[in-house]
């Protein structure tokens, strides 16, 4: 793979570098890194929509070598949960992509990621075990163990997170701390449709019905913007008001609201200075997330900071 | 710190350079890094031995930079194991160094290793959970976590392991491939007293009855290389013979008697081709290991390479 090829800055559709194995991704990176250049992973698992692609544009202004992963990782999945029907589609993937200069798709073969005898997993305690976590047990474990292997086998200058996984991002931000990582994270802010839903590659499963009920996500969180806007600052109203909104909203089955501090994601009592509220529901039998920065000094989430 | 002043090959006895905080020995490794030079690391507890120095000259003699770390981890130690009582001579440690042409060495102060809101372990199956992983559950999570923390803090072409934690080597081997980790793991030979006291930090704790009766550890693993080279090849009577010596000593009461695959460390049932026989056991209330690969192809530790 000759790594100078694919440097282009051209807005001219054309499909990027793909390579499968991880010597040839080491080998890649070796070689930007020898030529001096800062680079840029986005770890995804394909269905690629307008948010991922929102951090592949951050990655390219501001990294010289931009990777994007796309590797649906069974462990991050519980049994039950929608592995199997996940979208894949790399093909369309790349089609994406090819009007984005990034330099190098990584999209692993079958068994290139977790080889015969893996044994090693990486397990976070305290943030790892509430609301996602509480939700999911084995989720986060998988999410810190195929993110430490994208990162080891990347070696990026700067990694991207969408804000829509919001207590994710923080998690990769606290192993990357723990683990004495040397990479940046960033997070990008959430991108939504029109109509205010958050993007996810999990929409395509939501039928039209489905579809619209799912609104009651974003519009819950406008409300509890509104109400904090109006001044109102205890945090169990607010959150009745949420739950309210959502469970009168015909198929959607909430699973957790939480008003919290959004370094600790421990819940407050009291909104004041920047508070997350964060939501998940099931809609139609579709697991849905969605969060929001709110009260006086909720910046956009680009500025969360390696801790 | 001046990292061009610490290369000097002279083994005139000098201090070699401490770091004491991760940012300083990142900055000294891409220093080092950017001239070229590749690096070696040997990770320690300290109590630094003739064991500890085979591999600082190894990675002297096949590194450019060579940096020695020294942090006893209070992760690997369970409660009531001997972690308050570790042997903790720092200036011992550097005049052992003193004559070796160690580039850096990185005693980390207190809160650098694990700080506060710490939540991040490495988490092994398999291999980790048999012999010692059964006799000390939680050692090989604080083992594997720490490794990999020093392993990203020093980002070593290399890293030196004694084979005297022969199962803590084969999982940093599995660990390191796992986690799609860029280092070669080498593995040196287990450094004897000239009476066959395999060397350890812990032979500090042995009084001179216990330092005796210590003796045999090392004696039974003669014992059983003695039966194959006689032809004895059923795993069970050597076993036998090798528990019988053991507690027939006084003081000595027996954790296990492994004669495995040095590979999976799996029981074998017949002694056929490379096998490792490894023992621990409490003498006087200090717990010793051992180990010894016996059989027809049973070569140097050091030629052990990365899975």
């Amino acid at each position: 793979m000759d790594v100078a090829d694919t440097t282009s800055m051209s807005t001219i559709p054309r499909t990027p570098a793909i390579v499968t194995r991880r010597d040839e991704l080491r080998a890649a990176v070796a070689a930007a890194k020898r030529q001096g250049r800062s680079i840029g992973v986005v770890p995804t698992m394909g269905g690629l929509h307008a948010g991922h692609l929102s951090l592949v544009d951050a990655a390219c202004r501001e990294c010289d070598f931009t990777i994007v992963t796309i590797f649906v990782n069974p462990t991050q999945f519980a049994p039950g949960e929608d592995f199997e029907k996940y979208p894949r589609d790399l093909e369309a993937d790349l089609r994406s992509l090819s009007v984005h200069p990034v330099n190098l798709v990584f999209a692993p073969a079958d068994g290139e990621m977790y080889r015969p005898g893996h044994a090693t997993y990486v397990e976070m305690g305290g943030l790892a075990k509430v609301w996602e976590g509480a939700c999911r047990p084995t989720h986060f474990r998988g999410v810190a163990t195929i993110v430490l292997k994208l990162l080891n086998m990347t070696a990026p200058d700067v990694a991207y997170f969408g804000q829509k996984d919001y207590q994710q991002s923080l998690l990769v931000r606290r192993m990357v701390d723990d683990l004495d990582l040397d990479v940046n994270i960033r997070v990008c802010p959430i991108v939504r449709d029109a109509d205010g839903l958050a993007l996810s590659s999990r929409n395509v499963y939501l039928g039209k019905d489905a579809r619209r009920r799912a609104l009651a996500l974003s519009a819950s969180l406008a409300l509890a913007a509104r109400l904090v806007e109006e001044g109102r600052r205890q945090a169990d109203p607010i959150r009745a008001e949420i739950e309210r909104l959502l469970s009168e909203t015909p198929g959607v089955r909430v699973q957790y609201v939480a008003i919290v501090d959004p370094e600790t994601m421990q819940e407050v009592d009291r909104i004041s200075g920047r508070t997350l509220v964060a939501v998940a529901a099931v809609v139609d039998g579709t697991r849905l997330i969605d969060n929001r920065l709110i009260g006086d000094e909720a910046p956009a989430a680009g500025s969360l900071s390696p801790a």
